[in-house]
């Protein structure tokens, strides 16, 4: 993420990922303010073993989209709603690249969302690493929809 | 994709993995009008083999989100300019998923990132396939790169 | 409905078809995380004797028009202002419909819009039911009438 | 509608309308320019033995809502886009109604939807008419669903 | 205006008119819920005496373009911000009548602008009251001029 | 107006003028390119016997809320689209006047209601000259009147 | 800037100058209700020794592109949120000027950058001044890179 | 500019400059396919002797944004329509960026004013280059005001 502001929504998708079982870094890598960071951390982010990176950003939201320009691996875009114009500066900034560099973007302020599209995207090999994620992220679809049906029965109402 | 208006738009993702030597199937399925055939195909996608899905589809864009909900694969959305609102309505529709359901939104119109972003889903383990692939990845950027060196020396103009 | 957060906006739905006279049954089903509820619920509503389905979701709201394609009964969507972007994102995912699957939008939030058009519905058949729904219909709209009347004999002033 | 030059795109519903057996008549009715024709029309509605109400409109579009403030009748409305702003202003002009005056807003220019919607409405009773209507908007959608099915087995594709 | 919620800001067009010395009356007068009120209102405005007619409303904003259609008279349309769209949907509603129908707009829950400007128009004519009145804003004008000088040399700092 | 690419637009305002016998002048006033004449223009209008000003602008359109600033003659404002936003731009940049300025603005390229707001305002006095003007706006409304109804009578159709 | 209310915003153009040495002046100047003093400001600002202006507005933001028509310094335009439409009228009425009269925009709200962009035109130059306020800007980008630096330092985590 | 797409645009920049006797470099240098290039190209303009850089971009638009965050000289940035969203897309990117980073951003496909801002920005300095400059700059608002005023000459009319 690009700043220490970002922290409260991007901590999310450090949340889900722990809860399954994935392992994280989570770091400050501000586009603007400090470009030769996130140059050397976009190129070295292969050979020091990442596999997919989540990038947060608000405004003219860049990190994402330059991050993406630096690696083969798959970049996720978090929009963050950082100014006035709730967020959709941000979403414009990271969805429209350019053919050739894509950015998976993923709803505005949702990084929850960007944790578990990292853990699909782990989870799409045919490694046993990758069929155990795949058997968490079942598990946790099922436990979305528990909440949901508990949810269901309790408000169930009629007139 | 749900509609065979969306097909010129759509094959471009077609290309771009054929380019990078990656299988694909290409079909018409619309969550609207065959909301069984939707079901069935995103349910069984995975036992099918696929490993990762595009989705595109305009307007009220409910194909991308749908498909995520129904499998643990990843799914690439590809908003589509279908309706005088130049495609902002399938851009929101498609990124805007609630907390559990992630799609990984590209740009409007642009299959060719669609294709992409699953090429780089897929070269993202540790497979020897995934290896290959990533290095397939890598001569792309790198021919991207060459054509915008030789525009650049072509173009190049002072005054 | 497809989340209890929804609930505070969605009960209007319910109030105002109490106050007319006309049966109603309160439901938390979930697209995303619940398709197969949705489908089911969709697929029988008819044969379970609804004649109207109300269906209130936010953000890539696809409540509606999923429901709408598993249904010939009429669906009247509620964009609810669930994230960021005020509601705009859920009136495009309902109301940008492709031809041959409609959905009856009301406004941002509007749920009492929704009740009420369902009541409208019910009464525009010519049986007694729905010429006695029809007679509620015109004395609320009288007693909406009289209220106005009342504000405007209070608040007028000159100066 | 409003104006002839609307009819364009109006006559879609008197289309689908007419595929389906329902009887309709096609008028125009300008809320600004024939403000009494418009009462006259909306007042006299019901009496005149309408069911449901299709209005389109473009710009500060206001006739179906006008329309619904003065009926119980079921009111549909078609924001055209007839403006620079591409049918952004018909639509939150039509669907942004206050609670107590709903109007069932379909996809800028789908007046097709008008018309399924409409047909929907007359369908959701429990008279035979309605019994019969609900065969063929069944029917209607089971065509639906071939045509896409016939584009899917025509457009499957793999590389 | 349209609802005794607009008295907020309405109210403002009624005192700067005060202290123009211009006579006004406010009424509540609803497009959508007293239809028969406002079509009386409107077509009599002329015959009661008034000059200029100003119309505040919110959301689908119908009462400024539907009065402006039953008089010759001319009708100042004020959006106010009351839905969650911030005004957009009541400007677009209010500004983008048809060639035919003028409403003279002003910004956002600017009831202040819609009495000066309705001042203006009276103070158009070549009448001695006219004039009187054109001195008044003359004044007015200068008094503008002098709270920013006075808030210029207080505020005015170097560094 | 501000350019001579405004012509065709702001033809119609002059033309809807003649037709109601209304004189008037048309004049190329640049705010941006000739802020000098702009100020000699507003400062001396009413000197000049000008009465209503109808300024015309696309893009950053300051010319209305300037000339506004500089006279206290009723300002009518009408957006024109000349740029890739369509006249949201100019529109915005109109309407939206601080407290104190007021810009009476119509519809985007709408010069017809440009020109009929300021014979309407001429007309709202009680000379003879207003009154006879009056006149002539009833006549033009019963016209647009007829043209709908011979319209309506033309297009009526049933099914 | 145009009114004592954007000072909250303004203020931080002055802070920056005042951190990298740059004298300035603060001044009040209303483009609607003080165009006369506009006028002088922006005509003698060269005379007087300004070399950048930098304006403030909100709403129809008209002061940063009138300044520009009156003067050959370069102006930077900072849109100022002051209306429900979150900046973006003031965006778009600054930096959507006609070709011929730049207005150099920053982003909504952001004085910071009003100033620091002032400062490179400044430092753009070649003699010793320019050539040491330059450094003080390389020196300020620095400390902006620590703040990040150790920020990431802190809030490096890993799961 | 980041592609040769964005030159039938981006040409005037270079052609304005042209006949204000300023010297100027074209070159393509993309932030996403050829970002090492775009790296050592802003690191090294000041040394290069550049001194002020106007950087066209659209879409997600990060050429501008990324170029000032690695050089202190002026970046001016041009928005360019090259998507479906007519620019927006790129205003937001490139016009939006965090405090510190400031861009000098001018209308959408407007490189004409991105030249003169150039040409103002390096005429803002004290030197002789800087006065001969300036008077140029003055000529050539005099032009602009000259052949307003002769198309003024030619299109008054009255009626």
């Amino acid at each position: 993420m690009g700043s220490d502001s970002d922290l409260p929504v991007m901590q999310a998708a450090a949340d889900i990922l722990s809860e399954l079982g994935v392992c994280w870094t989570l770091d400050i890598v501000s586009a603007h303010r400090t470009p030769d960071r996130m140059f050397d951390y976009a190129r070295n982010a292969d050979g020091n073993g990442l596999r997919v990176i989540i990038a947060g950003a608000g405004g003219a939201a860049h990190l994402p989209g330059m991050v993406a320009s630096l690696t083969e691996l798959p970049v996720i875009g978090v929009p963050i709603s950082a100014t006035k114009l709730s967020g959709e500066d941000a979403l414009l900034s990271i969805v429209q690249m350019p053919a050739g560099i894509p950015v998976a973007t993923v709803a505005i302020d949702n990084a929850t969302n960007g944790g578990l599209l990292a853990a699909q995207i782990l989870a799409a090999g045919d490694s046993s690493d990758a069929q155990t994620l795949r058997k968490r992220l079942r598990a946790y679809r099922i436990s979305l929809q528990e909440k949901v049906l508990a949810k269901a029965a309790t408000n169930h109402s009629e007139g």
